[in-house]
């Protein structure tokens, strides 16, 4: 008998998990359930096709319908699962004509995303309100975009400055309203998001931060935002305001959370229930400094507990120990990101930490080109070891996140880092790269 | 009485040991005497001048006379040092105008550089042969190609290949002569070197490899080349064929090579003799996978070594353990890097290696102007450890060949690296990111 995978789900860690599965075992039937339409597509994408970066929505759908076939995976689309029995090893799903079936299972990956955070806010239910999750929210902000003036996005994250971003290359005139002090909160210190602010305010997106939004006014459709005592004008509201992990069909069938209310899993990616795993934005992760649960909701992340999720769901065996969280994204022309555990974070966890900021080139001074790099390093100051990168960057930032992230991975200390060797050539890089000058400041500081 | 310390040779080295020990030791009596007329400038800059990139060979003038006054260096221009006593500490200096003096010191540092090796070719004495070393060699062979319609270009080494490149840039019709059978020799493992080779045939260049040049022909002028059975036409040829150490001043005064004619010094770049350190060019490394000697004539190994002298020159204390020859290079629109042993050389010093190449994207694929990239990777056969990393591609290669850089020196597996995190938005890179696919390709291999 073929085993019978199913997989609760069908984006980043879904189709992976699907995927990794499909490789370790070339005869298992893998059922992929998804409640939506459009399946296998790129939500980080979304800003993008709205700043107009990329043409088309559709370009987002990474795996087309062709990859199903050649995987040889069930894709069963606008159905829900709307009861996971552990006993039966089964799952009961209904279509979106109401037909019910029950499905069993040997090994059943549960991928079921993330849902906007709803901020307790008075006028939510405005016409020009919108949230960015899925294709259709994409495509309905875009079309209210069309005909809009104004622009305000609740939440200053990744997707909340990327749409606020969009929003301004669409020549709105675009506000950002933040709860807490600082934009990218829990991404990176004030320091530096006060930066990343700055360069966006240069750009023309206002900002008010440190405040609650006190209510969306208009008559049926929005016409502005309250909040302090100011008004805001806006055609359109977008709220972005974080994801809550969908955990409820999880917990109806006896899975257990952890402390952030995500999925528990082990390092295989299995739930406290047999022969169940769990993936993506619907699980807890642990971050590899602290050792403590953290929500991680990230497509790296996503992808990468897939792949374990769906090797050990088909009989293989792998293990995901923990992340850093590492990020990127760019704002128009700069590279902001970073990998590890800020410095505010640190301090919250109880960790002694020290930290170094310097500035530099992207290239060798007489380089035509050279832009300008800001590079935070945040260390234990026991130990020397690197715990935080924060890097904002007119060029090649990704991959010197990417650089910091091993480093940190591989407990390399501010020692270490300020004798490590880069390359260098003109056109591309400096002799004294700046990553190697922000480890010999910390140097400095911690001895 | 404050410290004496000299310092031989006035270029990346020289003025990274002078900086590093006057940081040290700020009452220190600091004199850098160089041959040269001009000093302090990026030799690495010489082929983007010539290729149009950068507008003035001044240009390349990393530190400005300003620079020696405010760090209170004496810096002697045009002035030879005939001789090194170690016994009376002194060394014998001879200006332009021929005035000779004899100047003493507490510590020495030995930044002496490196000549262009000159291959035995006959007729490298006529008119239109050229060495490109100096400042003075860039302004002479830029002269040349104003005149010219065809050059030659003999060794395709990292300067080799920068200059073909250069002189294809402006209209020549450009061959590369390689006595070795491939570019980038002792760089890149065939198969890589193989592709750059392609891509620059592609553009125009024509390549004679694995044939020694027979002879420079032209009655006082250079008209061509022979080369095997061809005669290659060349206005213009510029010798490329490496550099070898300066070390006749310090063999002279008793001072110790190593295995590969470079000056021997333990890892503070301290050589035999008491008080005398040496760094750059004309000092031996120790490869840091196979623990042998090696020659490094790198920028970022000399200012690396530079300050580790000056540093200990100046009584504080300092390490240079070795290194991994990280490189980097832009030719047209590609970047070409490594670090590490590559798998040809890895098997010569009896290293049991096996290796992995992929070919990705650089970004999201649905993100327009993704660019590809060629990725190899290379472990030790038993324990997994990373030795080599060889990447070509459209962009973003510095950073990644410093983040396996990294990982080299933190002994990171390919086990390590297949589970490694990066991070990912859609404009600047893919969710899994092209080292890690390498990484995963290269366990496969390995289990």
């Amino acid at each position: 008998m073929p085993r019978k995978i199913i997989i609760i789900g069908a984006h980043a860690a879904g189709v992976d998990a699907a995927s990794a599965a499909r490789k370790k075992d070339r005869s298992a039937q893998i059922t992929l359930i998804t409640k939506e339409k459009k399946v296998g597509y790129s939500r980080c994408g979304l800003p993008f096709v709205l700043g107009g970066h990329i043409e088309s929505f559709d370009d987002l759908i990474v795996f087309p319908e062709s990859f199903y076939k050649i995987m040889k995976l069930s894709l069963l689309t606008e159905t829900t699962v709307t009861k996971i029995d552990p006993k039966t090893k089964t799952v009961d799903i209904k279509d979106n004509l109401g037909k019910q079936q029950s499905l069993s299972y040997d090994s059943l990956i549960i991928t079921a995303g993330a849902t906007p955070r709803v901020p307790k806010i008075l006028g939510l239910d405005k016409k020009g309100v919108y949230f960015v999750r899925t294709i259709e929210d994409g495509q309905k902000i875009s079309k209210a975009l069309k005909a809009a003036k104004s622009a305000v996005i609740i939440g200053s994250g990744l997707v909340g400055l990327e749409v606020a971003v969009a929003c301004c290359e669409r020549d709105l005139k675009v506000s950002v309203v933040e709860f807490l002090p600082c934009v990218l909160p829990f991404l990176l210190d004030n320091d530096m998001a006060d930066r990343v602010q700055k360069m966006l305010e240069e750009k023309g997106i206002t900002f008010v931060l440190a405040e609650p939004v006190e209510e969306i006014i208009g008559s049926d459709k929005v016409n502005g935002i309250r909040v302090g005592q100011r008004v805001l004008p806006a055609d359109v509201v977008v709220v972005a305001a974080g994801v809550t992990p969908n955990v409820e069909l999880a917990e109806n069938a006896g899975i257990l959370l952890g402390k952030t209310k995500a999925i528990k899993t082990n390092s295989k990616m299995q739930t406290n229930l047999p022969d169940i795993y769990a993936a993506g934005d619907c699980v807890e992760s642990v971050n590899l400094v602290t050792g403590e649960p953290i929500l991680s909701q990230l497509g790296t992340t996503a992808v990468r507990q897939g792949k374990v999720a769906g090797i050990n769901a088909a009989g293989g065996k792998s293990e995901f120990i923990g992340t850093l969280g590492s990020w990127i994204t760019q704002l128009f022309e700069t590279e902001i990101g970073g990998s590890g555990l800020p410095a505010f974070m640190a301090e919250k966890y109880g960790v002694n930490s020290i930290s170094a900021t310097i500035t530099s080139k992207t290239r060798a001074d007489y380089f035509p080109g050279a832009l300008p790099i800001r590079i935070k390093l945040v260390a234990e100051k026991q130990t020397g070891k690197l715990i935080s990168a924060q890097i904002i960057g007119g060029e090649e930032v990704t991959q010197r996140i990417n650089a910091l992230s091993f480093a940190i991975q591989k407990e390399m200390t501010a020692q270490e880092l300020a004798k490590a060797e880069t390359c260098y050539a003109p056109p591309v890089s400096e002799t004294w790269e700046p990553m190697i000058l922000a480890a010999e400041l910390l140097l400095r500081k911690i001895n």
